[in-house]
């Protein structure tokens, strides 16, 4: 395997602040699910559906829970066996995967670039005339990040991406690669004798802190103003966020969704895999949409729609029931038919 | 505000072909929303509808039409205050954010490549051998052009493009980050001992002059022959164009739309996001293709169709409401179905 | 036209294991569609709707099998003629396209690097520390690849592509312009104070032998293990794959397919546009899924899908019937009751 540890589970217990039951010096080299693991990994297990599993997975090691039968296999007892996986998982993110701070020779500085400290700018990277890059943020190969362009502190942006001229990018954000952050809005208008006249988008984008960005997303810059994706929000790969999109906090933007000019979200909205939303339209926080959806109004907070137009979804859902039973409908039509037309002609 | 404006209410009614009424000595600083304005801003009022926010807008100047009372603000008048408003972007546009040109010094230029007058190749450009570059054009960094690909004058093309060999690109047109012109066209054929043959794509894409194309579109290269944009077509972004499809002038085609290969548009089609388009069929001028719908089979001209298969809009539209009531419908059938009971019985 | 032959019949005939009638030292200089070809063109029927083509294409000889009249043209005569076709293009490919091999001055590749033999790295490529590319791999300009990944013999990568750390691709195959392969899977889990806490995604992707992938897609690294494509498999442009997916052997997805996390698919599936699958669930051989359709649970194998969610296609097409006559079982049930109202009176 290529995430190697190599802990004694002494040292892992330790980590994920729980309580060994077994040979806390057995060395673990690997992590891995319950299924996949092999001889030397650490596992967990979360779901009492899968106990049978600890069974008979040919890991070295469970995470469990405090009340789980051990079943006679060595184990970490923690409140939350999922939460101390993760935990071994990010010591081995910080400890392994991080280039080393400093300036490629081939990156192209631009006049007025302000440099934060203990930084990284990788390979091939351009970086804009008065643009500014945090403390600790990561800039890999082929990143184009343009003129007046600010990255907050800790950020970390993947190969490839391009930041255009003034977008700001707050701290602890991950921008995966070929990300394109702040193209232009899709704006014309008719005038005298051009059946389209661009219309020049001079707003900007905001991305606040700790939202995370996904692998050849669209983020366009407002036509005036700007585009604004809410701290701690999380868009999967190839969703389109049109320009002049408002997105509140901490929201959850599922692959491949699209999102229409001036549409607002509130927060801890949830938008499921390629569900689009109509343009000025108005999602309240805690709002639902499944995938697929089109989503053509305002919706209120606390609601779960669906459907195309998107309408609450247990109605949805009972719509969809009878529409497969479509078929069904139209004979029992047919036999009402010809029993009304016996009736008739018993009635003459 | 990062739009900055320094000019007097003068000097922008004559950019704008207005006629100021109040201080035309004031100096606008910058251009907003009527909602997000604030001191120093000129804004516009377009529609009626708003008028109440000319009374209330923190904007120190709004540009509005002939006749709408000015309520003691002071305006600039013109026939079309949103194109009014549009100039002054274009005007910052061209003033504010293009770079210099010239030929930055870790472009790499392939051997016989033609360059332009007053070109402005960026950073890490990758320009293939026997490449055009038509005067004026402007190419961000690590934009890749591909042997004998022909860019004409004037035209912008973003960081991180790829445009792939023998690509033709007209003049005016703009390409947004990440955009990929020219890839291969998705073609397979069983072949003896082989399940999937690839069948080399050895045609090209002609994209024509004035067209505009989103961020990380694909457009694929033909089979033989050529992918063709018509001119002054709009492509938003992360749409699909397979290929051999040909798209006729002035078409508008919103985000995250696909088309598959071969498929014919004729000229001012609007397709709205997410819709996608069978293979080998023909669409009408002037069509309208809603939003997420599947077109199937040719669409004659001046048609707007919705749903999957796309069927009429006023066809789809009369039937979504019927679908919205079948548990109603539902619900009068089993009731019909007792009354005809009851109707028996007293029958005999 | 660009593709340019220089063969005589003879040649062409011998190329593709066919016999010449005609003038077997006529020159051919180019090919083409059957429509679209113009004198000096070579192209080919393989339909026998299109025979009357054969009488009016402007092509100086025309591929047919062995039984076509040829109509007094020259002709070439083969079992396929289409494959017949797609060995003139392979031919054209081989020779005109492929750059020389070779590695640019402005590409960095990092230590330990592995580079095979007759390999191809082209301009301000990123080679990863202990990265690994087989013989005859070509890599286009601004290509990232991540340390520890591993490239086969033979595969093709174009421009602007990123591959993540670790990340390991086969042989043969071709990865298109834009495509991110082993960025992070979308994972997050509730902790205390954090409403949604990144899970870091240690796993890999690979990708096994014979594999394309098109322009843009997306296809994330496992949370841990890997997410797999295999051998012989087509992927379509903007296609995204999740964390965990395993895909079998010779699918063929279409372009803007998205497929969630940890789904499996078998061998031979065909996955149309723009449809869409659930995590977790199961698809089995052979199976088709049509375009647009919501796969929300496992489907077994030779089943052809279609619909949200996704039902046997026949069934969703006599639902699709019915749900368009709705407005006629509409006006049906509203004659019936007003019927048997009247018998209703009739009867007393």
């Amino acid at each position: 395997m290529t995430n190697i540890l190599n802990m004694t589970l002494a040292q892992i217990a330790r980590l994920i602040d729980g309580k060994v039951e077994g040979d806390a010096s057995m060395v673990i080299t690997g992590i891995s699910g319950i299924k996949e693991a092999k001889k030397g990994d650490i596992t967990f297990l979360a779901n009492a559906r899968y106990y049978s599993l600890l069974k008979t997975t040919k890991a070295s090691a469970i995470i469990v829970d405090k009340k789980t039968d051990k079943n006679g296999r060595p184990v970490i007892r923690t409140d939350n066996p999922y939460i101390g996986f993760v935990k071994i998982m990010e010591y081995l993110q910080i400890n392994k995967e991080m280039p080393l701070p400093g300036i490629h020779k081939t990156a192209v500085i631009g006049k007025n670039a302000k440099l934060g400290k203990n930084i990284t700018i990788e390979a091939h990277v351009v970086l804009g005339v008065d643009a500014q890059i945090g403390d600790n943020a990561v800039v890999f190969p082929g990143v184009f990040i343009g003129n007046g362009a600010r990255i907050g502190a800790n950020t970390l942006i993947y190969a490839n991406v391009s930041i255009r001229e003034r977008v700001i990018i707050g701290s602890n954000v991950i921008i995966h690669n070929g990300a394109v952050i702040g193209s232009d809005g899709f704006g014309f208008t008719p005038i005298k004798g051009v059946f389209n006249k661009k219309v020049p988008q001079l707003g900007t984008v905001i991305i606040e802190d700790d939202v995370e960005i996904g692998a050849n997303v669209t983020i366009d810059r407002a036509t005036v103003g700007r585009t604004r994706i809410g701290r701690g929000t999380k868009i999967d790969n190839l969703v389109q966020i049109a320009h002049n999109v408002d997105i509140g906090e901490h929201c959850v933007i599922i692959a491949q969704v699209g999102i229409s000019g001036s549409a607002t979200l509130g927060n801890k909205v949830t938008i499921a895999g390629q569900a689009g939303l109509a343009g000025h339209i108005k999602i309240g926080d805690n709002t639902i949409i499944t995938a697929k959806s089109a989503v053509t109004k305002d919706i209120s907070p606390d609601m779960c729609v669906s459907g195309y137009p998107a309408i609450p979804l247990k109605e949805e859902q009972k719509i969809k029931a009878y529409r497969n039973r479509l078929p069904e409908i139209y004979k029992t039509i047919q036999e009402l038919s010809q029993k009304i037309r016996k009736l008739e002609k018993k009635l003459g």
